[in-house]
């Protein structure tokens, strides 16, 4: 088994995610807000790339959808819920549709869609992704999302437990790539602060500052829970692995 | 000072060099190659993209040129010079215009031919590099060459490295993106086994397979010399630190 990892939705490796059983990483928040949601009871998230897209699919959905998103870290105007994992309790999110839009997150969804199979991952659901992952019996991908196209550490360090974790779970031989190899050894230097790690990254230095402090720490949480995000025609359920 | 890093050339940052002082690292083995030849004496090396460009320049520069570069590892067909550093030496090279086509590095340098200042780096020149980039008074970008847009750990590495010792260097404040703290992060764990990781990372496994594992043990020599390829109207040459 072949796993390789894409720093970016940019990275040209994303074009050949046909054959594959690909996971996306979007810690800071999109992909920890995802498994939070359906860990919560919500019946599906749908990936979208623009606020127009979200709030047509909304509106043809009807009351049993959510609309949800973020441009420049808050709550997109007029829509629902923002991309605070914290916004998606059970209580808000139980059996809803929720139909969501973030810069990064749904972008590196959109750009490996047509992979053999599609999952979401965090440091929250990580063994439960490394799990289901290692079931797929395929070569698999791990797409960082990062930001507007460029690396970001915190994806990478989570994409690296995923592989270390993959490393654990695997009786199989498993041949990384380099970025695979540079993926696990950004968590092995990570790994004992991860919370710091998101507070002293870019993008978590952007989020405190815009007020999101509190998302940190959900967003480091390890196995907090069990649920994977799979893409299932066009939409993100849940299943457990 | 801002300190900024692409794992490719592909990377959107590589669009804003203007405004910086830029270095280029591809260790296996463009960037080796041309700080070996400049070391020995040639009178500058021109990289450029095609075979067709570099047969082409070469006869306008007559005599006095050297036609250079690899196509698959292997010395292109009908050139002087493939891409060893070892056939760089100072009987063969001094005095001469070095014409280079590369299939990933001289790609790199056109990525960010716009650059303020343009220096090439790798293990083998890495100290005098940070010297001249810590001097450039400019917020700077490494630029890791890698392989056909991707990411690769042996340019990660010594970028790595390169943002270590300009640490090490500055006296003002520097900040640092999350791909050269990244980077830093990825030189603090393999630093001990340079050669181990040459040989151990996927175009490393390439070269040695191709049958030019000597190469290696000259990519991974640290700070065996001082010059810094700098580029000059179109050719690199060589400067002091």
């Amino acid at each position: 088994m072949i796993v390789d990892l894409a720093f970016s939705r940019r990275d040209p490796v994303c074009r050949s995610a046909s054959g594959r059983a690909v996971a996306v990483v979007d810690v800071i928040r999109a992909t920890t807000t995802i498994a939070t949601a359906l860990h919560h009871g919500c019946a599906g998230v749908v990936p979208v790339l623009t606020l127009k897209e979200a709030r047509g699919l909304a509106r043809v959905l009807g009351a049993d959808a959510l609309l949800a998103g973020e441009r420049g870290a808050a709550k997109a105007a007029g829509f629902e819920l923002g991309n605070s994992p914290a916004e998606y309790g059970r209580e808000r999110v139980e059996g809803k549709v929720i139909v969501l839009t973030t810069t990064n997150g749904t972008r590196a969804f959109r750009a490996v869609e047509h992979a053999h199979a599609l999952i979401a991952a965090g440091f929250l659901n990580v063994s439960a992704a490394a799990r289901w992952l290692g079931r797929a019996d395929r070569d698999l991908l791990i797409v960082c999302a990062g930001k507007h196209g460029r690396f970001c550490l915190e994806d990478a360090v989570a994409a690296g437990m995923l592989v270390d974790q993959l490393l654990d779970l695997c009786a199989r031989p498993v041949e990384l790539s380099d970025a695979a190899v540079a993926a696990r050894q950004l968590f092995s230097v990570n790994r004992h602060d991860l919370l710091g790690m998101l507070r002293g990254c870019e993008w978590g230095k952007e989020i405190v500052r815009r007020g999101f402090e509190a998302d940190l720490a959900i967003c480091a949480q390890v196995n907090a829970i069990d649920v994977v995000p799979v893409m299932r025609e066009g939409r993100l359920i849940a299943e457990h692995a």
